[in-house]
């Protein structure tokens, strides 16, 4: 049986789970919006990532206090100072969508996307689209061995980035700086969405665990293997 | 006369100060490889994020060690907490100033920033590394005033940053896709290494107002204000 004290540290973890799904829900809006020039689908994820920010200082009020009245200890001190910095990550993720749809909005009527590279980002959308969806099962699940295969997905967003990146400096790129411009930061976009995804995961598997290591962030990682390379 | 815990306090705001020295050190030397080509500097920069990364774990252990045992309430609970968002912020601003050397790394022995836009890149450099410094200052002194003052200066790496922007899109631009590239990407770098140090600040003044509102991410705001206009 649950006292209220554990409900209210549940409840930090479903309010993780429902930023992840508002989180899907602007990426996938935010992609669409891109690649088909949407004005309105654009304007709405732009407006909606107030709800975001709004959850994020909801769950960050909560959290701090839950420390304050329950003076948490070992693993329930680490759930929730985790959930204060999973949160700040999806609220990144969210703003991540925004700016997505931000450049939608700043090239329509025209599409930011050329046609030889829609394929890329259509593909960067729906990995960024799968990967958050994961993310909220690891959340709701606490499942170390999921969080793992969501690796393999930030692997294909790095190679898609690859891709884009190549295309851009390939000496063949016809659609001028504007567009080059566009399509860099919008790589860039869903890379650090994919990234900060994974950290969420790497946390849950910190809390699992309790190993520190595995917690650091994404992006690190990746710079620190390529450097090896 | 302090007791043993509030020195324990103490020593996580001397060790956001000493965060903020090694990421100005960090930025300053990133942005001399950037101009001048210089890969053993670049080199040396890619290096060293090593030790800010080893002093965020060191500080977030510490938070929670002190969670742990002090069981704080009220305002000693606001300082360990924000210790530990500020310390992600000053390690991202590490991180920005890697990528920023891997720039230069990147196309050595050329240099990444070519002459029409070299002026706009070093005052960049310039402001991020006042930004930082000021930032160690306002953590220092938990000085509410001159927290305000970084707006100023981030106004200018905004100004500096749309001035970048429009060169590169205004039709001028001589120096082919993967320049353009280069420096799209260093100039959203320098732009979010100091979106971090104004959230850094903004911490500061809520540990001392106890006002969550203003500690919201920077860019945040930025993008908010720009969507009213």
């Amino acid at each position: 049986m649950r006292d209220a004290y554990h409900e209210e540290l549940e409840r930090l973890n479903d309010q993780l789970v429902e930023m992840t799904r508002l989180v899907g829900s602007a990426i996938s809006r935010a992609s669409t919006a891109l690649l088909d020039a949407d004005l309105s689908l654009a304007e709405s994820v732009i407006v909606a990532d107030n709800v975001v920010d709004r959850l994020r200082d909801d769950l960050d009020r909560q959290a701090m206090d839950l420390l304050a009245r329950q003076q948490p200890v070992a693993s329930d001190l680490r759930v929730i100072v985790t959930a204060l910095k999973m949160s700040a990550d999806l609220e990144r993720m969210g703003d991540l969508a925004r700016h997505v749809a931000k450049v939608a909005r700043l090239r329509y009527p025209d599409s930011a996307v050329p046609a030889d590279v829609r394929a890329t980002i259509l593909q960067m959308g729906q990995v960024a689209e799968r990967i958050v969806a994961k993310c909220g099962q690891v959340i709701a699940a606490k499942d170390v061995e999921d969080a793992k295969t969501l690796e393999r997905d930030d692997d294909a967003m790095d190679e898609l980035h690859r891709t884009l990146f190549g295309h851009l400096i390939d000496g063949s790129w016809k659609h001028g700086t504007e567009a080059a411009v566009d399509m860099t930061l919008v790589g860039r976009y869903y890379e650090r969405f994919a990234d900060h995804a994974v950290s969420v995961a790497h946390r849950v598997v910190y809390l699992v665990t309790g190993e520190w290591d595995v917690a650091e962030d994404h992006e690190e990682q990746e710079d620190r293997a390529s450097e090896l390379r």
